[in-house]
């Protein structure tokens, strides 16, 4: 059955399209923070965040029925949906984010980000870690998985991305001096390349980088450089926002910077696909000014009704607080096991997005151990991956209704997938 | 109330985001052809192709609430649900259109298709006209309404939409031959650039461009011309597929070329946010061999429920022939009122997509008369748009649904508005 499905995969999808795992799941249903497969067995999903109030929750299941049976069209007529949205969403984002284009996909509304941030600006140049993703179109996909695809020219820069596992011969600076450094060294080549400086693009808690612990203030001195060249800020809160982090609902909030121009996707919607980029009403005059952009998806009253039914599942089951509390909890049972794992050398992240680096006795990074690990977890029914430069962190990132009873199901299985399996990278 | 909401717009949207329409229409709910607003009035849909088999269409409601409760999740784990989808879908291509890509917007469609033609040719030159539109992203917006925005470099050709209306000091030439002439000067444009050509990106049959009236092979000798440089052709469906043309499922069927690389869009899930782009298994493989390509919500069980339906519905309501008799009986009618009024110069179209050129005694075209018709008839509550180079055509493109009944209303209202209103261009 399994095998049918991939070759048929590999015929209608390509050949060379991957799937998650060696022995890849076939998943049929889900419910809460669970998922079944075609056998009815049943697993701990500790990975995704697009279901990001829990896999068919109701609420968002019954929005978008309710809206699909009376209206889906576009944003040329008047509608409340995606107006009474908006002002709920842009609420909770500082005063200068005023208005937005909701468009159907994270990459859309990074693309967009980046042309505000253009005409605002009068440059070209954008600064990126080099260990990040914002997204797949043709604009965004070279600021990350393929950045060595430079076709639409060099001004693309990309700054090593902060570590807690420097190697101590690269610097004597603090990490966030080094940072700084490296940043400045971008702008100034930028501007040598006659570029200038348009963005600083940025996943504000460096998610995909591996989540580092960071000193409060770590991106001040940066941020800081990007403006006096003239640059802004673009805080892609595709994985962070929506209380991820759980002491705010966006990452941005987290370190205390106020960003130009805020990109939101993935969990916006609980699957749903929705994105959005917000900005001042300047940018947006000036972008709208400059740009014929429609989106005939975007800001639909269904997209918009399931978008608004997320955010009432958010506040009214309390998730950000949840995210604080069982983020917390999670990672004191992964520090218990640290002690017992000499392998797991530190633990990390922020609400529900957290996992443990992997690194031997000299400090190399275990990149197959991490990995077998997460082949072993998913033998016994519970779904992670792994994340970072040298893909050597867990990651965890599950939806924002996971428990404590569902991180002692994980640490627990987790704590038996290490004792049986040797490290041997 | 209106005013209320534009206000709202103005400050949410940003200052410059429009409507249709001097008296923008509020629309609450949708049922086949028929919108209401929310004073209850009723509104005759003769302009949306995104709730392609009719709004709120209830099979297509019914699978995406069944489905949204029982799983949505992405393409890395096993479903057969893209898998039976494209099954179906490729089916309807010729042979050599084995494998595709789902993603959420013919946007995005367009926008790998660039990518997919340029790792196959090994060039970057993409030829269009000058009068077309295929999406939003950076990439793609460029070579339409942002096409004097050419930030990504000069890689990009605008050759003269085909034109039923040409003035006669322009050419002797036949109109095919003209275009053929003008796509091989942008070949030796591209190729002295050093660009060389990468494709030909088409609506194979100029629906943005005014659909105007072509012979048959229109575009074989040009194709011929992108073929012999090392080009391909792209074929944008998102307006003439799905059976809209009335005589096949593709325009570029009905035109009689195949080629090497489709996307769709709009129409394909009856406004779910789902598009797609399909090429030969070698162009996908080579594709997923340079880019790393995923999109989290493109093909998700969810949308390819919806799809699934759309294409069930199509077929159950034999909804193709539909178009042909509709649409051919609704020609008739506009045929009749050219005989009524000069100011209709030629009536034109294909399937379901159809309307009327406005010009003068002098030839001129009626761009502001053709605009005040289509705000008298929404006064009237018949919802249709102009478009065309000169936007003196009439844009009439209503749900698939659209009965000879329906067409008798519009025909009858719009002799009524052609009488009440005097030409003043």
């Amino acid at each position: 059955m399994k095998e049918k499905l991939i070759e048929r995969r590999r015929k209608l999808l390509g050949p060379n399209f991957s799937t998650f795992y060696k022995n890849p799941v076939h998943i049929v249903r889900g419910n809460g923070v669970w998922l079944w497969d075609a056998n009815g067995e049943k697993y701990l999903d500790c990975y995704n965040n697009v279901p990001h109030v829990g896999h068919c929750h109701p609420e968002v299941v019954k929005a978008i029925a309710d809206q699909a049976k009376k209206l889906n069209t576009h944003t040329r007529y008047l509608h409340e949906g995606i107006l009474d949205y908006l002002d709920r969403l842009l609420a909770k984002h500082h005063k200068a984010i005023g208005s937005a284009i909701m468009v159907c996909s994270g990459s859309e509304a990074n693309d967009i980000a980046l042309r505000m941030a253009e005409v605002k600006t009068g440059n070209r140049g954008v600064i990126v870690t080099d260990a990040t993703y914002h997204g797949n179109t043709s604009a965004v996909s070279q600021l990350g998985y393929d950045r060595n695809i430079q076709s639409v020219g060099n001004h693309i820069r990309y700054v090593r991305a902060p570590d807690n596992f420097r190697e101590s011969t690269e610097t004597d600076l603090s990490e966030s001096e080094y940072f700084k450094n490296n940043v400045c060294a971008a702008i100034n080549s930028l501007q040598e390349a006659g570029h200038g400086v348009s963005a600083l693009l940025i996943c504000s808690v460096f998610f995909n980088e591996g989540f580092p612990n960071l000193e409060n203030g770590f991106l001040d001195a940066t941020i800081e450089c990007i403006r006096d060249a003239g640059g802004v800020v673009i805080s892609d809160e595709v994985q962070p926002g929506f209380g991820r982090v759980g002491t705010n609902w966006w990452g941005y909030q987290k370190v205390g910077l106020e960003p130009e121009i805020v990109t939101m996707g993935k969990p916006m919607a609980n699957g749903h696909p929705v994105a959005c980029v917000a900005t001042s009403s300047e940018i947006m005059e000036l972008f709208r000014q400059n740009y014929s952009y429609f989106n005939t998806f975007g800001g639909n009253p269904v997209s918009c009704a399931a978008a608004s039914a997320t955010l009432d599942v958010i506040e009214n089951e309390d998730l950000i607080r949840n995210a604080l509390l069982v983020g917390k909890y999670a990672r004191e049972g992964l520090e218990e096991l640290k002690k017992e794992f000499p392998q797991i050398k530190q633990v990390r992240g922020s609400g529900l997005f957290f996992g443990a680096e992997m690194r031997g006795d000299d400090n190399k990074p275990l990149s197959k151990f991490a990995l077998k690990i997460v082949e072993k977890m998913r033998e016994k029914k519970i779904l992670l991956s792994v994340l970072g430069k040298n893909r050597n962190t867990l990651k965890i990132r599950p939806p924002m209704v996971f428990s404590k009873n569902n991180v002692d199901y994980l640490i627990e299985n987790l704590r038996d997938v290490m004792k049986e399996n040797e490290c041997e990278n």
